[in-house]
């Protein structure tokens, strides 16, 4: 276990007018089912994984009959480890979700914050209407957490770390992450959110990605959600998002999740291999292009898909449409 | 001169419950008349000033005679150095500024972009107006680079490379850095961005701390726009921005400025003291903790004032203001 900034590889340069402007470091492991088969930058780095490990957190979910006691649906699945735009498709999911428990938007715990969706927000604005818990990125996990807390009959307060669904959340990190959690933050939604080392992420995500259905309650429910993420890019994040446009031209083969502060994750179910990495920074357009060329490594992603090169070497334009140079990953890097 | 990402120091640190989540990377160079005084990472690192150098690049302003010929005040003069939230007051001091050279918004060339102002942008939304080159952040500048062009009777396309109003901003450029520009960018507002060292920036802005009124055109030109920004910190940037909130807690005594991609510089004209500091990755919330906790040692910012906490060393709140952190300067750069 180490220091976040210790040991990090270059990971992404930005070129401005054939001059490089800034960088980013960075570290990134695969692994697979036995273990690290690659890495940059020091794959022992203690990391928070923030929303990348919202498909861990949604294992109690399924695993206590929580999701087919109420009926959930794939799309369900998706949207419980979604960080969502906020768009009205996502918005409509949840509360819809939440109705149909009996329970309404007080019930949340992820507070409020504006959607990043551009026609909902213009929608609230117009209407001079405040941004509800809905509308928080995190309110489809927040809604799986509250099927889980209803079908628990556990209390209301379902972030608080003592909480049985956030127990049960810290038993399962540990077991697929194969490690003792490092410690534990808050999240932006209030949510606990456990430490772990870089490896032991990328681990959990080889976990996800050799677990079948039928092979025990565990995998089933690792498969379930994994098919679920690949299956609806359009809800685990939104238009224009690189979740969504990645996975789409993955063809539903692959999951993949961002998370804050430069964190990416991917489950490779065919290749049976999991990824993880994240800027020391927490710049997220580093690790963009970073889990785009990682994908592109491992075979999974065309190269010369318009939703890689938007990710994995950009041009940069400004307000006039100008191009002003260029997103790279650092040499040496993959 | 070397890459931006040779030497640099530990600036920040970001935090999260009691653990280390992100580290920031940046060079910092302090300057007096006589060169560096003071300095952290690598003052020979080759940076883009972006729009931390607007003072330099208003000096031909004041210097052709253009602002006086139009009888420009210190406020118009304070806009011309802004990077502002395109507010109610910029875009209208803006628009009112190129009316009255006879020159409307098309004549801009600085395009268009939603403005940062959350009121200006929701009045745009509610009445399904556009967003116009007012708007940009960059517009007063542009407003002082098409007064220079009007004056000088130049072309129009006053932020082509070999326009008379770039040469002279290279000239100027080059004269107050004591060095041949490294190279140059189109900048998000498509004027030339000149390369040049940490330390030649922070030389200049030791040049504009140092300038008096009366010791020639260019002291006198750099002395009208330090007093000028320092004296109007709501039209540099706007409510809730570092520049404006940081000025003010230091009572108009000194300039500051910020930059696209982690660059902040400050003028302390009682001190004869430049500054100049960029993180090696390009965020701000490393720029404005270094700038806030250089400007606390310097003596000219109280530490305890509520806008310097906001900087430099905010508590991380979430969207239920629940703390999950915080920002801190790492140990030993200062």
């Amino acid at each position: 276990m180490s220091r976040v900034d210790q040991g990090a590889a270059a990971m992404a340069e930005i070129w401005r007018g054939g001059m490089l402007e800034s960088t980013h470091l960075g570290h990134a492991v695969i692994c697979d089912a036995q273990g690290v088969v690659w890495q940059a930058g020091n794959p022992d780095a203690v990391i928070f994984p923030r929303s990348s490990c919202k498909m861990i957190q949604a294992l109690p979910l399924i695993e206590t009959g929580a999701a087919d006691a109420v009926g959930l649906t794939p799309a369900h699945l998706a949207l419980s480890c979604a960080s969502h735009q906020g768009a009205a498709l996502h918005v409509g999911m949840a509360g819809r979700w939440i109705a149909d428990l009996g329970l309404d938007e007080s019930d949340l715990r992820c507070g409020a914050h504006e959607p990043y969706d551009r026609d909902e927000r213009d929608r609230l604005i117009r209407g001079a209407e405040a941004p509800c818990q809905l509308h928080n990125n995190c309110s489809g996990k927040h809604s799986g957490f509250l099927t889980v807390t209803r079908h628990l009959k556990a209390g209301s307060e379902y972030v608080e770390i003592d909480h049985p669904l956030q127990k049960a959340i810290r038993a399962a990190t540990e077991e697929v992450t194969g490690e003792t959690v490092a410690g534990w933050g808050v999240d932006g939604c209030s949510a606990p959110n456990f430490a772990m080392s870089l490896t032991g992420l990328a681990r959990a995500m080889a976990s996800f990605a050799t677990a079948r259905e039928g092979q025990g309650r565990r995998a089933s429910a690792m498969a379930r959600l994994t098919q679920a993420m690949a299956s609806h890019p359009e809800l685990v994040a939104g238009e224009g998002r690189a979740c969504t446009e990645l996975m789409r031209a993955m063809g539903g083969k692959v999951a993949i999740k961002t998370g804050a502060e430069g964190v990416f994750v991917a489950i490779l179910p065919e290749q049976g291999l999991g990824i993880a990495l994240k800027t020391v920074d927490g710049n997220s357009r580093a690790s963009e292009a970073a889990i785009a060329g990682l994908l592109v490594r491992a075979g999974v992603l065309d190269a010369a898909h318009p939703a890689t090169q938007k990710r994995l070497n950009p041009v940069q334009k400004n307000w006039r449409g100008v191009e002003t140079g260029e997103i790279r990953l650092a040499p040496g890097f993959l």
